[in-house]
């Protein structure tokens, strides 16, 4: 181990310590354990000390592999728990998303917004982010979501309904809360792979202008768009939200938001109000909290940088209110991303040996490691998926009651 | 009108100016009516000059009877407004909603939040703001309220439901909204007349304890608890919202957070978290805004002293974000509200011959200014009517979708 960090490796590495564990290492282990005291986690060492959990019987043992990664956890738990993982040095023997699901619940401090902020993302920079993320290959993406390639929480009308029907359930919410009509046009900011441009058009008789900065996502969209015949109503563009032009009836965004990044907003705002038209409305799915907190630091490393979820109070002080924007119906689907995730988790482990040929066991286990957390984020109330239909403040063009279910 | 002004009246009067009007008077007019330049409205001074609107055809005439209305109304146009209409010196010749629907969507410069800040309500302040308005009399309210006495807006399933009917929908629809469960605990802050506590405890077999600072209204509510067998499952209370004790499931408050003002939310808060378990949940239905906007100071002089209808992001970031409270849901009932404060002004005019021999004659003139100027002011999306849901953030006891309609 000493070895290792005298020759300044930039990553943790999986090897085991050859040596015993010392009483610092012991200590460390100790206040590891502190940090989620009343988790029913057991703790242990490479060379097999263990430390069992205060209270029940453990869901699951995380294993130290060498001392690097133990002291990287005292050090930053935040970041270097990912790390750690990622690059197996850190071994959860039990099941990885009930061990997550134990953390989050056990944290003694949550991650409080002592430092919130985050570099404006730049178009440029906007662009690098998603292409990190999305432009990983269609053909990855294929091996675990629903047959539709829908990348955003699903809606579960009954908890045993299936990931694809689930995800066609959460597009007609989507137009149901907005009373789409025939005829009317819809500008999309952030599409992914075009589905629910496609739908809005099928379905509800719309016309759509859908906005994507990633290549891979756009090109496929493009061609279903051809494929299905829509290709008159439907254009997809290659372009940054903030290039969205022209006069609509509609403003509609599915898990975008919370890549815009706060210093954002205020321009979010501003493209949104210049879309819409008199009686213009929209709505903005989006993962957000509780409270202002910061996007954990490996998730924003490895999974997804720029990235922030807000609160409901920074969205509507930042983006809706300064257009006197009027909120019409707020829902909050958390379990039903937990359950979306479950599906994701389940299909993703089932096809992880394609997956390996594809990248390579570290990214293998990255993701297993952010979906399985984030899984355990949404069950744990961590994370909130909101979904906020708004209207232009004076009009009365407004549903009387909500659509139901 | 001279002799007026130099006698010192403390009060606008409906006394007409024997002489004709000047240049500066005309001038004057032109600049009121430059206020709500797009409105179809007619502007006339005392003898009988008049401005047309700049386009339509006038739905009602606003008629100055005297020099001292006009130039108050220049001066101070968002209180003088009130006072020149309560005390007759300015006439509406035209129906007055239609002419305050008029008035709000012609506003040419909204009123903006220059100056929010307001005085905490101190526990008697809060008690003689109520006392001004809810302490007048169950006689009079008795009036031209619904037979079960509900003073918040109602929830019409379809437009032509009874208002009896809808208030009943309203509680039933705060019920469903929080699940209630029998046997379950509820308190309430701001209770009225004690209806939605009886019905709660009827229909969803809950116990409740309710709180209220109107004399009038609890002993009221008491009787009532009585008379229908409750006594031994509501328990109504004489005291401010802020010395609820106890824990509780189910914290509800309908109407009363208008009247918390800004000040006090984060005693609010405080009092909303101490109250509830870990499975706790509430609904916090209240008037709001799009934008912090400051109550037209003559509604705060002369019908509601200390209120401030809140933003969603103020009441997030002040009252349920700080405790880590989940939103579940929100609605918009505005124009729910429009329809109920329609109901209620017209039984109010039907009644209006039994109110003066109540109060006054200005008294009459106050009151269908405020019902009618609301009913404008939730049509015209100037007032929002907000429900929201919340739970504890980790609390997975929430509803997996939201009941219908």
């Amino acid at each position: 181990m000493k070895a290792s960090v005298a020759t300044g490796h930039q990553t943790l590495s999986s090897e085991i310590v050859p040596i015993g564990s010392t009483r610092l290492d012991r200590w460390a282990l100790e206040r590891i354990q502190q940090t989620v005291a009343s988790a029913p986690l057991r703790f242990a060492l490479w060379d097999g000390f263990e430390i069992a959990p205060k209270a029940g019987p453990p869901v699951a043992t995380i294993v130290f592999r060498n001392r690097r990664a133990l002291f990287s956890w005292v050090w930053d738990p935040d970041l270097n728990f990912g790390e750690a993982y990622m690059f197996g040095a850190v071994e959860i023997r039990g099941d990885l998303e009930s061990t997550l699901e134990a953390v989050y619940r056990g944290l003694v401090t949550k991650p409080r917004p002592w430092w919130l902020w985050q570099p404006p993302n730049s178009v440029r920079a906007a662009k690098e982010n998603v292409h990190h993320h999305y432009d990983l290959g269609n053909e990855f993406y294929r091996l675990w979501l629903d047959q539709n390639m829908v990348y955003t929480c699903a809606y579960f009308p009954t908890p045993d309904c299936s990931l694809e029907d689930a995800q066609i359930a959460k597009m007609d919410l989507v137009c149901r809360k907005l009373h789409l009509k025939p005829g009317e046009h819809v500008v999309e900011a952030g599409c992914g792979w075009g589905t629910l441009a496609l739908f809005m058009a099928k379905r509800y008789g719309v016309s759509v202008q859908a906005f994507n900065i990633s290549t891979e996502q756009v090109a496929y969209a493009r061609s279903r768009a051809d494929k299905e015949g829509l290709g008159d109503r439907v254009e997809f563009i290659e372009d940054d939200y903030r290039n969205v032009q022209g006069r609509h009836d509609v403003f509609v965004s599915v898990g975008m938001l919370e890549h815009v990044g706060l210093a954002d907003f205020s321009t979010l705002s501003a493209v949104i109000d210049r879309s819409l038209g008199e009686g213009g409305r929209g709505l903005l799915h989006f993962i957000g909290r509780n409270q202002p907190t910061p996007l954990n630091p490996w998730i924003r490393r490895r999974i997804f940088p720029g990235a922030y979820p807000p609160t409901l109070h920074e969205v509507f002080e930042q983006v809706l209110e300064p257009q006197g924007f009027s909120v019409l119906d707020v829902e909050n689907l958390r379990l039903h991303y937990a359950k979306t995730l479950g599906h994701w988790c389940e299909r993703f482990d089932g096809a992880s040996d394609r997956v390996v040929t594809m990248f390579d066991d570290t990214f293998v286990r990255a993701w297993r490691l952010y979906l399985a957390g984030a899984q355990a984020a949404f069950t744990t109330g961590t994370m909130q998926l909101f979904q906020v239909l708004f209207a232009r403040g004076a009009s009365n063009a407004i549903p009387w009651t909500r659509v139901d279910g």
